[in-house]
């Protein structure tokens, strides 16, 4: 299985293009950029999603469906919405195939051309507040709490599976409110949900704040992030919420009268989560054996393989798994037996273990004769000889103390790679050594923001929320600062 | 509520479009032929997402997801496949706006032109099977048993919401076998899992067969389909499942190694369902009255309304409520209590019944005193008082009655409507007076199938697979026919 596997070390880029692809997470498409997401990817994002959708549900959110396409002329109505997405949109122009005159497969009917053009959505504010404008009458009618699961398209130039793709898979919510403190609270409120996902079920430990203006969503007043750290150095933005103000309700005239018998705009929030939380999942904790999986995402948690030479072996075995599978389901544990006669135990032991299941049961026939089982878990690849008594409850504490065990790895890692620069060399260093978050003072300018961009690559990646406030100065200008914020490097 | 509400007898058509919007269930948009999936109606696509996503798991299928995207070319490699689709396709040309030089809006970048133009999947044979060829080598890669929940889009001209929309959300199994008769057994154990949720679960009877060449699926070798009958006796396809032969794997050349060690070509099939679903539910069995929900589909099963006069009342009522609540909700019963203030019981009542809440419990100061509760059930309109003790095994029974009872009358309805015709005079008759389900014989020709609905718009929905034989004259060529078919006009 990890043969012609590339090592973090040879090559990070490679490496992850590799696991993604032999893993049976994803591959590319017959179409530029589009990926497909195979079946055991797909598991792990339909548990991402479970998880995630129950804990909208819980914050008092209902999900809806709206169109995948957008009339173009909707884009135009939030001046810097459009600036924001309009380079990289799929335009829908015709709505007919025909015959080609020459017989040879179809081409476009000229007489089939839309008379506005539409756009496959990159993002749904548009066509979302031009429909909360029927919803929406008085402040009876709010708040607004809606989210939905959908494809989006973005026309990207340089793509990679599941962290940068032309379509990927994404939840929005999308929110109205009475008043603007509302408003807030809820964008905060959501980032805090994704930061507790990511914590506590990726095992992803995440930084929280808010986006510089060069870095804020096109739209919004305030941009809320989440941010992980990658095994290279790079930060990866895993989540975000926005504060969009008044900005779409004015845009689409969605006024509401308030409590007072007053006619006012209403304030909105937008907030979203992606496939590129797969990519997070995978850099941040796989290794040069393969994927690594926290115990709470796997699609299989334990995976048992009998070790035997000839089919009244394999029987005895078979009777105490079963058992075994019986009363690890009962706690609620998912579990595979794998007991194929067409590969060998070593081809599954790579198998697994390159699939990053958490943890693998072995049983021969001296295992049966002295009650135990073989057991490896996958984050340290440690085995152990347990005793099959009660082995169920052996089995889910074990789970949890990988689950454990990798968020605090990524978190020992995170803080090692976490340093404060006070001078620009400090900083230059820094990148070109570990990378990693560097906290630093800025002089508040998108200006220098982007000149440190230009000649660093490196970008704020957030401005802390409860961070300290202390005078410094700017690393690149040497103007004066009040706040040290994130710098990185980053997808 | 249901002030201004169509009702069925003076204007069936209309009373299904209001009762979609006035229900919250889904609403036009302002993209031509697309829906917006209101929260309450998502809610119940929800569900039945879930149990059928559970049904084709427990058949061992999984999910995967292939890009939105198919290019041009693919349609022609399937020669019937691009005859049946062609037509009606979402084409996208460019993926680039830019600034209007007018400076007003945007208009598509002529530079940002597609070599190959790319075609919004209106279903996924080709771009499935092209993944396909790289998945599968020998035998041991075979079956493939998987399946997508995704939107499609096919260019409708007359839309109506659920039942025919420009984009509808579904899922689409693919699968791929080594023999014939095994691609053969999935297409029918899939038409037989539709048939089981429509039944059990919707609460709709459906007749199972296979379609005539007419009205076979662009590309399939034979199309097996479940079939319900509406309330206007027109009928509604409500699933199909394709047995595809040979025809993809040799369009997009698709080979394995079998057991043999011989190159064949892999065996296919596609089955699939869609939002049109809702339709099939809401005009199975609601009424005058608004919307009425089978108990297992239903987001809110049981809802309780507080009838009081004071603060003092309603605290003693909440009291008597959440011990209800709490009970329902441990047999898994979902419950809403409605207390709200800003509302009157009335109101509410109303409220409630056009949206198809099975179940209805008001609770009084009288109530309180006799320990009862009014239960109201939607289905026969009913009201009954029921002693408040073991009160959430009574509900819990007359969801399961409700459920039955709705089964029972739409079997009824059925029935009563299916009708034998053995003359040409009989057939019109019949569908020009209560329609319905037609028995009847018919030649077995495409051409006299063609007549028939010409002259009076009925097709043949299905051949009965288990359809006894028998000898008899078609009802408009009079040429020799061996067995009975059902025609009906249908959505």
């Amino acid at each position: 299985m990890a043969k012609d596997f590339t090592t973090r070390e040879e090559n990070y880029s490679q490496w992850y293009n590799d696991l993604v692809i032999k893993a049976d997470l994803a591959d590319n498409s017959a179409v530029r950029g589009c990926m497909v997401i195979k079946p055991y990817g797909y598991a792990i994002w339909e548990k991402i999603q479970r998880v995630l959708d129950d804990m909208f549900k819980e914050t008092g959110h209902q999900n809806a469906y709206f169109p995948l396409f957008i009339p173009k002329s909707f884009f135009s109505k939030e001046a810097s919405h459009v600036e924001g997405f309009a380079k990289e949109c799929a335009v829908v122009t015709h709505y007919r195939l025909k015959k080609s005159p020459d017989g040879k497969g179809v081409i476009v009917d000229p007489d089939a051309k839309l008379e506005e053009e539409l756009i496959v959505r990159p993002t749904s504010e548009t066509i979302i507040w031009d429909t909360y404008r029927t919803w929406i009458q008085s402040y009876r009618d709010l708040p607004i709490l809606v989210n939905q699961w959908a494809n989006v398209v973005r026309w990207e130039m340089r793509t990679r599976l599941f962290l940068r793709t032309t379509e990927f898979l994404w939840q929005e919510g999308h929110t109205a409110h009475a008043t603007e403190a509302e408003a807030i609270e809820e964008t905060e409120k959501m980032i805090g949900v994704y930061a507790e996902f990511a914590e506590n079920w990726m095992a992803m430990p995440v930084l929280k704040g808010v986006k510089s203006p060069n870095e804020r969503f096109a739209g919004a007043v305030e941009t809320y992030c989440i941010e992980g750290l990658m095994q290279d150095g790079k930060a990866l933005q895993a989540g975000t919420s926005h504060f969009l103000g008044q900005n779409f309700a004015k845009a689409f005239d969605v006024q509401f009268l308030s409590k007072e018998n007053k006619l006012d705009y209403v304030w909105a929030t937008s907030w979203g989560v992606s496939t590129r939380l797969m990519g997070a999942l995978i850099m941040t904790h796989s290794d040069d054996h393969g994927l690594v999986l926290p115990p709470k995402l796997a699609p299989i948690q334990v995976v048992i393989i009998p070790i035997y030479k000839n089919d009244e072996q394999l029987a005895l075995i078979t009777e105490t798994v079963n058992d075994i599978v019986k009363k690890l389901k009962a706690l609620g544990i998912s579990v595979k037996y794998d007991d194929r006669n067409t590969q060998k135990p070593g081809w599954k032991f790579n198998e697994y273990e390159f699939k990053g299941v958490p943890v693998r049961l072995a049983i021969g026939p001296r295992d049966l004769e002295n009650g135990t089982v073989e057991v490896a878990r996958r984050d340290t690849l440690e085995k152990a000889v347990y005793q099959i008594t009660d082995i169920e409850h052996k089995i889910s504490h074990l789970l949890e103390s990988i689950q454990t065990n990798l968020y605090q790895k990524a978190f020992d890692f995170r803080e090692e790679n976490t340093n404060k620069a006070d001078s620009w060399d400090e900083f230059v260093a820094l990148l070109d050594g570990k990378g990693g978050f560097i906290s630093a003072h800025w002089d508040g300018t998108p200006e220098t923001e982007q000149l440190i961009k230009d000649e660093t690559k490196a970008t704020i990646r957030l401005i802390p929320i409860d961070g300290v406030l202390e005078d410094g100065k700017c690393i690149r200008t040497g103007n004066p600062s009040k706040q040290r914020v994130i710098f990185a490097r980053s997808y």
